[in-house]
């Protein structure tokens, strides 16, 4: 079991329990506090801020050694938050961690993360919240250049904390150390996907359609996500679990609040 | 196949092809334009901005009769609106709309949405885009007190459009008719759900979690959506898909931006 008088650090991610980006993730952790870890069973990526509905979930030990104990669960990123936080953790987390994740969450990929739902769910509780994305998908990535940044910023937020209800998105460029030119705190770039499908006919004629999808961005100045990274930047994105667009409320109330049914 | 001097009004949901909000919107929706219907084969509850990948996408075509196509596709809500808009869609829809859902998808319920992923997904392409949600999870609700409001929320979409980026999250109190006191533009309030698993034990003596949780806000306030619903109010928030804390910026970036791996 964890010991009392150090941090606790809850750990999770969306390519499963068995992503080097975890380990190497748990590694620059552990000299921080206790880590607990409920990661996904399974790759989870593109699972976003979903939840399991209609089945129950399992819970499988994985490690339980001295300041650091691993579990895999059967469901989503967001079902591995909130069971830890509620049913596995000997105490409130002072930190929750995501990742670190073979491949990019900035821009508008933060929609579609299972590393970024799990952020943001910690987000809704109030906990300081961070994930962390290498720009490589490669499942033998090289994650050695986050490192040192991973550890500053794990130092900075368990020293000072986080606004309420604000968690980070970092994202690092696929460059080594020597070539990384240091942190931007920054927006998120517009961009989306497109030419998301591929149709293809299977051998009794009948249509399918394979995901495969094209990022397209147009918005890389150096205040956003986008930027940063192209100018070989890590960025730090501060995100909220609000949609709302608040400059649009008051227009859009002259329009719609003459309506009455 | 679809005129091509009416509007086409792409509509989806999360509830299934089967249910009764679909419906509902489809009937409410069909004088204003040709519909193109792609809905989840079955449930879809909770799988937020979720997207398929490892297997394909199929598509069964279940109705297609002058101004109304219906197509299920076993893929999530975001997949449905992806398919339909780049393979399905004769031409790029004047309006693409979700609902009506079984249930809130107000304040923080949004994250979780799968209705609610599916319009998001469709304002990152800048479609004109609205969910809609009545506050009653019955699969036979009585969706009567809606019509006239989603009739003239489409009627005023498709006249006048909406900001760049900007979609509609609609939701309707459990109200008859003559109670509902008109409608209110406003933000997400502040919540979050808790208590969210309940743990038990098999006959063989392993344990297993199921998902039930509580949803806790203390955010009514007439600004809020869940304070215009408590009042009666229809509620509508414009919401954006960027989750960034634009305030937190500059503070983080005092921080963050010193540290250099």
């Amino acid at each position: 079991m964890p010991t009392k008088n150090r941090p606790l650090i809850l750990i999770t991610n969306d390519d499963s329990h068995a992503a080097k980006g975890l380990k190497t993730l748990i590694e620059a952790a552990a000299e921080y506090g206790d880590i607990l870890v409920m990661a996904p069973e399974h790759n989870s990526s593109g699972l976003s801020h979903s939840f399991t509905t209609g089945r129950p979930l399992r819970v499988r030990e994985i490690n339980k050694t001295e300041g650091i104990e691993i579990y895999a669960c059967d469901g989503t990123p967001v079902d591995c938050v909130k069971l830890a936080i509620e049913h596995f953790c000997p105490r409130r987390p002072d930190l929750v961690l995501s990742g670190i994740n073979h491949g990019s969450n900035s821009s508008v990929n933060v929609l579609y993360s299972g590393t970024m739902g799990a952020v943001i769910e910690a987000s809704t509780y109030d906990y300081n919240a961070i994930g962390f994305s290498l720009l490589n998908h490669n499942p033998d990535a090289d994650f050695r250049a986050c490192i040192p940044f991973v550890k500053q910023i794990i130092t900075d937020v368990l020293r000072h904390g986080l606004p309420t209800n604000v968690s980070l998105n970092v994202n690092f460029p696929n460059l080594p150390a020597g070539q990384i030119k240091g942190i931007r705190v920054c927006h998120e770039a517009k961009a989306r996907w497109a030419d998301s499908f591929e149709k293809r006919i299977d051998p009794y004629g009948r249509p399918y359609w394979w995901l495969t999808g094209r990022f397209i961005c147009n918005d890389y100045n150096p205040g956003t996500d986008e930027g940063a990274l192209a100018d070989g930047y890590v960025s730090i994105v501060p995100i909220q679990p609000d949609y709302t667009c608040y400059s649009a409320i008051e227009p859009l109330a002259q329009r719609f609040e003459k309506l009455n049914g």
